[in-house]
């Protein structure tokens, strides 16, 4: 119970810390003769690694994962696949001037105060480098969607106060080809300049930015998602605000739903070429928290990164004033690297609630 | 994991249809020795229940709650605990036109393809009648956070574009107080007032409006919550869009904070008459998924309802053309009710993880 | 985490006390569309009723079950199955007497020292009043797996020390047929009656005696169990364990086969008509936890109920000694009803681990 | 749900095949603040490692393990322990020959019948390898329990048909060191020596011979188990039973007791300078599924290693009739390598129900 498994069916358990010696993740659950593109699962991770462009921190790490189990001549074998991580530059003496003090809105309080130690290395176990094991897990889970034609696509959708207008999907591969041509991963190129360049000049002040995360999954078929606890959206939103700095979830009509009208709202039913579909989608792909076949629609927002390069008040693990000097390195703007991992962790959620709905109905 | 149970210490499991028998819940894991009190309880299903007022449903349920095991001369006893509400008004005749069609964002649709057969009465399990065991589970958690100095306590923040401004809480007994007082249940007078007026229009246009709850938990001690996936307010946002009708979820800054920098958002640490606290509480009392001690804060965001007393196009079983009319009983406005609902499942959590985090230190 | 959860995808909670108002079962992950017959649950139940016989215990229950949730127009919804059985004879004053002392090989005194409080009527939740609610969920899982073909059956192979030969099984029906031709359900005429006079004595003496139950599960197709931790014989082992009085379980060779060599004791593979089959079956039906299609056979020790007729010394609540006195009803034999209880839980098991192997392999 | 988790609150999850990379182990839920003895750890892995005398198998493991995570500066911080065992003699050519067959009596005819893909080398997941990695575990679950006091120990007492007598147990360290006076790991010296030959006269004949191994639990206070399914008892038996060869499982009066009558087994309640206590313990330790503060007993059987150096018939992937050679290394005994293994699941069952049963009362 002690937090670090996600999912049930499709269930990973991940461990490590920032500067510890490795990270990684155990999958269980996967279903066996899964073909595993090692290459791909790599091209993943590459796009949540630290160090890819001048708009995030400079920490390197090559982030080369191993697979030590669970596969068998390029396919799995149902049996747990274990992914190893190996930490490369932990600098961790970065981090030697925070031994004793609290970074405000940081998790260095309440780790210490709630586990009486902590590795204060890098922020140990509560730092974001977690989520390279996720990332990993996520890029398997993909994998199975795909052999199903399932597709998960997230860009970035605003920066501050620059938001990017609604992109049309044509195509899961034409979405992410369009998003990776700019560093920041909007997949509107206009917006893309606007938001790198502010970026940047927040990095040139030492500060950090917040931003916003949407993403789509295509071609989910009708009926995953588990009442009334487990929900899609529920799932997914447990999922989403799991990652680091998510401080709001919202899905379909969001909070802007909130202000509407049921006869604005409600979604009609019709009957097209491919089945029972609706007109709109304010219910962003969920009804009764199961999904209904349109696309599924989710933001994700992002709190801006709590280290700055200012020094800042705080107290020290004796509750004196103290302060903390605003040198390491930082990381102005989490949001382009948040992408792999929302994409991630909704993949574990679908691939999770896919294997579950396989046991709805009898077989007669 | 078909999804009736909610929590890992402190679990419950629903069960009931809104036009079968009756619902329920057991609750496994409550310790021993809690004082059970019954009026309470009952109290806060009061809260909930339909024909409270004009601006709610008209269902006549007296939601008469019976505790069936797990209690011993007025305590608990460590053993599950069951409690059952019968069904009282069911009516069932109202949804005999709904057999064959599928109502507008509701679940008929999704459950009737999930599941291949569906209990279509009044929505079946789909139905927010459901919410009426988490009340009772929730009051009993209530109980025992209670028992701890733990406070919970929420309003109707927002109806429609209306807007309460923010309430200084003073305590939890008069904030509730306050609420209590209009039934509409936002602590703010004036704005209740324009609340008032604006649902009981819209109910006359036979029309609903969404919503959102805010909602407060006050004492909370530091290190509730656990690392990685089972943050503190993953487990809230969770708990929170299992709701039925909500559509988003945001803790602390909020979406608001992915529009800040850093710099402004970073909550200084000082130390006060009681100990470490933050200036600012941007952080919402949660820090790398772990209560920090400052008041936990969130919103909850409710669509509208999707019964109307319009005409509405559809579709029936068979994927043709089909008309839902707009008679039997409506609920203009969900959010007055979902209040009690909000602070059951929040108290459901914090249970859990108080339960949880118990465990933590090993003792020396 | 309290413990009164059964399985993972096929799972079952039980609340009640001997002697509070009902006992009952919510069965959640039951896939939909199962035709429920009320009649096969309830006479299930009736096999475990007490008062059945001159040797079992003479309290009365009629033990009539209600099916509150989750079964629509007599078929499964998917949705979680409440199952209530109300307590008639509850005779709480019989019990008076124990109020303040221990009695021995009872759970008075664990529970009362773990919980600090315990409802000592009738033994109160360690009853095993308890299992009527796995004998009516474990009905409906035999529904499930006889609408797969597979089949279980049980019969008491022992009791003291007298044994039945190993019987024969032509087909199920034939088995129970013969089984329950006599009170104690031993599958041999002969040693039944045996045993039968042997009980009946031991019950004039005021005295009880342990026995075993051997089970058989027929026509499990390969496959079902889940290594390493879940292997089916561990999950059968668990569930034999789990009910009241059981003090041992073995399967395949058990005990005796820890005497043998490996030359011996290796089950052959030979290709049959119906596939490949092994000539013996040491194995049990088993192999690395996985069934292999051959017949599943266990056994399950009892030991006496503790509840005997004789006063005996003790503690009481101080710590003082005491005698109580052999007063009440006696079951002098348990073993004739717990033959429906060992093959509860026997089709729990099996249904669960034939839904969990239903995702093993990934669709092509 | 694939079984490779064992545990609620002190969880682990293994992963690794018999000549993959490697095999290890993830603890969530170890409390914090616990000092990691690691020459401990080790040293209850050399106790299960093959190679260590004339009667076990050949393969040469150093089993070295390492901690990746969770331990910073000598104790646990509470975040996940992640332990990695690299293998080093694979020597894969040895199994070649198993590609196609099906080796009776293993697991490899499930295995493929239930992926439809399997890592046939050494038997991949199925090998008793993986035992290692719950040795490491187990390990860390003992020092938990050394801190509160309780110790585990366990022997040999039988091989084939020589059983020793029951030996009394003065204290653990005592019992361990005498046992481990000689290689095959029964505490009675006497009978180890008629262990010994028979077990080195059955390894001359190429075959194998089952055994039993006998365990105790010491000091453990009252209160441990849950009731009704998770009793302490149904999680050792079901620890026990998950172990690679093991057929039966037992406690207190096991097997034996079921023979008995309730006025010769009924344990006699006492009030002695220690608390109350029960003259006999026929209840091995354990009434109504909790502990109840005297020595738990238990025992476990396990069957003759399948590996036989005989050639023996069998049949092909293809279902045709083939042969099997008896070639490569064998372990004539499994049980002197057993006795850690045991131990590690008790320490694992008694760590996880230490844990539980801190929740049990409210603190008033």
């Amino acid at each position: 119970m002690a937090g670090n498994s996600f999912g049930q069916l499709f269930r990973i358990t991940t461990f490590g810390e920032s500067h510890g010696e490795a990270i990684g993740v155990i999958i269980d659950g996967c279903p066996s003769q899964l073909p595993v593109d090692l290459d791909y699962i790599q091209a993943e991770l590459h796009k949540r690694k630290p160090g890819q462009s001048k708009i995030t921190t400079q920490r390197k790490e090559s982030d080369t994962v191993r697979i030590l189990s669970g596969v068998f001549e390029g396919k799995t074998t149902g049996t747990p696949i274990m992914m190893l991580i190996p930490n490369e530059d932990q600098r961790s003496k970065d981090y030697s001037h925070n031994t004793n003090v609290f970074r405000p809105s940081h998790a260095d309080y309440t780790y210490q105060t709630k586990y009486g130690i902590r590795d204060h290395r890098g922020g140990g176990r509560s730092s974001a480098r977690e989520t390279a094991a996720r990332v990993a897990a996520g890029a398997l889970a993909k994998l199975l969607l795909k052999s199903q034609g399932i597709e998960i696509v997230a860009h970035v959708s605003s920066v501050g106060k620059i938001n990017a207008p609604n992109v049309e999907i044509k195509s899961a591969q034409e979405f992410i080809a369009d998003r990776e041509k700019n560093i920041v991963r909007c997949a509107d190129p206009a917006t893309a300049e606007e938001m790198i360049a502010f970026i940047d000049s927040v990095r040139k002040d030492g500060d950090t930015v917040g931003g916003k995360v949407s993403c789509h999954i295509l071609n989910c078929p009708v009926g995953l998602g588990e009442p009334v606890f487990d929900k899609l959206h529920a799932d997914l939103g447990k999922a989403m605000l799991s990652i680091n700095a998510v401080h709001g979830f919202e899905f379909g009509s969001g909070f802007e739903g909130s202000e509407m009208r049921g006869s604005e709202h409600n979604d009609i039913f019709i009957t097209s070429d491919t089945g029972v579909r609706t007109i709109t989608n304010y219910s962003g792909g969920i009804q009764g928290g199961i999904s209904n076949g349109m696309p599924i629609d989710f933001k994700v927002a992002f709190k801006p990164v709590a280290t700055i390069m200012h020094n800042q008040a705080t107290v020290d693990a004796q509750g004196n004033a103290a302060e903390i000097s605003g040198k390491g390195r930082h990381d102005p703007c989490v949001v382009p690297r948040a992408v792999p991992i929302v994409e991630a962790m909704a993949a574990l959620v679908l691939a999770d609630h896919w294997l579950r709905n396989r046991n709805t109905i009898l077989p007669q």
